[in-house]
């Protein structure tokens, strides 16, 4: 019977063994989990070829995620009140598109259709497989600066297999404050050492550490493009360094 | 390829037609999608037999679950601060082992075990099929008075298909109170219209409806056993009622 298959015998089952230390894995999601320079550049090419909208969509994609940390940082230093990840991208759109000269070209529908897009990125080839060997054996969660609604709706279009959809978005501050560290913990309801940070970005995973978690580097060096320079190699004090998320799953067991 | 195939077509698609008009179904757990009664009963009647504890499990769970709604109602009514459904749960524990008098027979380990049932139950027999079909559909979420690490924890081991863990804990309010409602419509960033209450309770029901939420009542008539009284039918006014969630599945086109 299946509810007798899923009875866990009682015994006490707090855990002790290092085997059990680790309880939960949470993720950074743009640019650890999902391809969104890729993603984004094939979506609003296809969408300039049939909307005829010519422009250069690699630079203008990445001239939209360069908007990215300035945008967070008014919120973060409280230059602006609290705004969603997707309210940001959605003005940082607005005003590119301006100054590519095709904002008249838009319609409500075709501007709500390219925010979108980062509600439909596509995985790492090593993704979804990697996170399905470790969902078998930890707790998974993001852990993103993308709000509620985008993240539930990415995990669910590119199939990332995930326990919880934790953002910034529920302490109403962005990564790296700490408030976001430490909600996640709080959430989760476990010791800041049993749960672990992974992350394609350095600063992230240096905030984390700080605030007790464990840490795993997953490099994704061409995230930016072929000429990426930054977080090529873990920082010093990062407790695991890997290439893909298969070489994590091996490492921890799963 | 892979990212082909997921790439939608560009082309607005913002909802109009009846048929997209819902977009996300979130779901009370506790009785409307798992069987707490019977997964209690029979989990520490189990562990009293290993542990040598005498008493009347039945009458020890019902009287537990009956302490749910007053440890609440504290805390909906400021007589005590926020505090975890699993921190109610455990004091409430405490106090009717006291009162069965086995608190002098339970460690710390045992006493976490049992606790920690509230994690481990086993859905109804219609629940994993009947999401699993929903899910195709609409983006699925918990909207329940468990914490979010409760709500995990069940939903991962109870195997639920859910996109997103929304908790009365996110909102430091308890269901019925309007802002746990109103803050998880504004978590999916959807209109009230477009997301529907799932439940097996009235009372839930009556305030999702009155933050603009559409309805379903789910049938559960022997939640509280075979001599329930409440809930067996919708109150007037409750969009959908149905036996189970296929039925459900059925009605909504999923």
């Amino acid at each position: 019977m299946d509810a007798h298959a899923q009875l866990v015998p009682p015994v006490p089952h707090v855990s002790s063994g290092p085997a059990l230390e680790l309880e939960a894995l949470v993720f950074d999601v743009f640019g650890t989990l999902v391809d969104w320079r890729s993603s984004l550049i094939e979506d609003l090419t296809a969408f300039g070829a049939e909307r005829g909208i010519v422009a250069d969509w690699p630079a203008f994609v990445d001239a939209w995620r360069g908007a990215y940390a300035p945008s967070m940082d008014r919120v973060r230093h409280g230059e602006q009140p609290w705004t969603s990840l997707d309210a940001l991208h959605r003005a940082s759109f607005t005003r590119l598109a301006t100054q590519y000269g095709f904002e008249n070209a838009l319609d409500e529908a075709g501007r709500r259709w390219c925010v979108d897009r980062w509600h439909r990125l596509r995985p790492w080839p090593d993704t979804v497989a990697g996170l399905r060997r470790l969902r078998t054996r930890y707790l998974l969660g993001t852990l993103s600066n993308g709000n509620v609604r985008l993240l539930a709706d990415l995990a669910k279009s590119a199939r990332l297999p995930m326990d919880v959809i934790l953002s910034a978005e529920l302490f109403r501050h962005y990564k790296p404050d700490p408030e976001v560290y430490r909600g996640a913990i709080d959430l989760l309801g476990a010791e800041p050492r049993r749960v672990m940070l992974v992350a394609a970005h350095n600063s992230d995973l240096q905030a984390a550490a700080q605030q007790g978690m464990r840490t795993a580097f997953v490099a994704r060096p061409f995230e930016y493009g072929p000429d990426q320079q930054k977080d090529q190699v873990a920082d010093p004090g990062i407790e695991f360094n890997v290439r893909d998320l298969g070489e994590l799953a091996d490492r921890l067991g799963a």
